[in-house]
């Protein structure tokens, strides 16, 4: 069955690239035994330490949905908007066939 | 420490995306105990079914290069290149900080 796939960046204000990070792995480690989170990486963009990204693969899109409600996502992404350069843009979907890495 | 992430698209000619796919299946298949393969996910865009995404978590980047060199990835890529749209064009680098689903 394909899984969902999101790949997104989220632009932090100048010098705050790292404090997203770490609230950003913060929200990684809630997420880690949802319901279908087979991957939620959180990644750095070695031209712009300001510029942080969420590679997600979850079974389905609902139980990406679903994750935003998990207990303490929202205060993490209550933390995380005041340090954001805009409001996130919306990140690139895929359609998973397989592979390496994932059950 | 930080892994290597690379996030590319390969571009197929009209009709031939299923087909590149099965062959990327594949290699990620050859590559799944490559030294260092953390993740090796082949993608569908729902907007094109003729491109095809490979996201990968490597160790190091290093491990991906040695990775061209794994027995049988090489007449891989000599069956993808025929169908291919056009060179593949260079990929998304990123560092991962951590998260979900790398060990």
């Amino acid at each position: 069955m394909k899984k969902y796939f999101l790949h997104g960046k989220l632009q932090a204000k100048a010098g705050k690239g790292e404090q997203l990070a770490e609230i950003l792995l913060q929200a990684a480690a809630l997420l880690s035994d949802a319901p279908g989170c087979q991957i939620y990486l959180i990644g750095m963009d070695p031209d712009d330490p300001d510029a942080v990204w969420v590679t997600e693969v979850w079974d389905t899109k609902k139980d990406h949905d679903d994750s935003l409600r998990v207990d303490g996502v929202r205060a993490l992404i209550g933390q995380a908007m005041p340090i954001l350069d805009g409001p996130p843009t919306k990140g690139q979907e895929l359609e998973i066939l397989g592979g390496q890495g994932i059950g």
